[in-house]
């Protein structure tokens, strides 16, 4: 999990110069986040699997795009979508190096946004989906991590 | 796009005893596919990466389930979710199984559900995004793949 959070920290302060502070992670089945806009990416490699799922509310995504673009945009359009795809490659992308680092390998696959008021993400994975909470001055958002060794 | 279509087809046969017709393809740019609850699968290897998402309203996969259950499901609960997922992993690893003896191998994430009335799906890559709709005694649901090599 850390490698995740370290690489979110790290693309959060670079690109949108903002502090993302994890909160306390918890186990999938205790509570639900809900978001209006996800990413999701899937990892692969012979050792491991896993997903990765970026869930936020459309205020706390519009203003980070905002303020990675460096423009005024108003409301969940396609350029925001597309950032979204875009942090989840990013961030999916220095969490890779990081494990690449420490023997874990695998392969990314193409990023994927579901753009729909309050859904509910859900992994099939008989191992633990772990959430943890961002609080950002955008607002909140969640991070879901599951993986299998 | 091909072993996809197959893979769907010998899946919904097999599992659910339900004819499944692909219809014509489209370009995803031109139309959207909006769905009650999709699966999401990563692909990834060396040579090629890709996403594949199944789309369905709540009505055809409640029918579908309760047909591969063979018990009655009235709505879209826990049950039907999961076996999002299932067709989801099933689908992929048949299509997996025909790409590899064509010399195309890649591994398979661990599959994410959506859940969500109404939600629209995109992909995050320049290569195309094709959708096939497939029609069956349940209705109507849509697979999208984006396929980089």
């Amino acid at each position: 999990m850390n490698p995740f959070l370290e690489s979110i920290m790290n693309v959060m302060e670079t690109m949108a110069q903002m502090k993302a502070n994890p909160q306390k992670p918890f186990k999938k089945e205790d509570n639900k986040s809900r978001g209006d806009v996800t990413g999701i990416i899937g990892m692969a490699g012979e050792q491991t699997k896993g997903s990765l799922a970026i869930s936020f509310l459309e205020p706390t995504i519009v203003h980070i795009t905002s303020q990675i673009l460096m423009e005024k945009i108003s409301q969940l359009d396609e350029t925001v979508v597309d950032m979204v795809g875009e942090l989840t490659n990013v961030v999916s992308g220095g969490a890779k190096s990081i494990l690449a680092e420490r023997g874990y390998k695998f392969d990314m696959a193409i990023p994927t946004m579901v753009v729909g008021k309050n859904h509910v993400i859900t992994h099939k994975t008989t191992g633990p989906i772990i959430v943890v909470p961002f609080e950002t001055v955008a607002g909140k958002f969640f991070v879901e991590l599951c993986f299998l060794r």
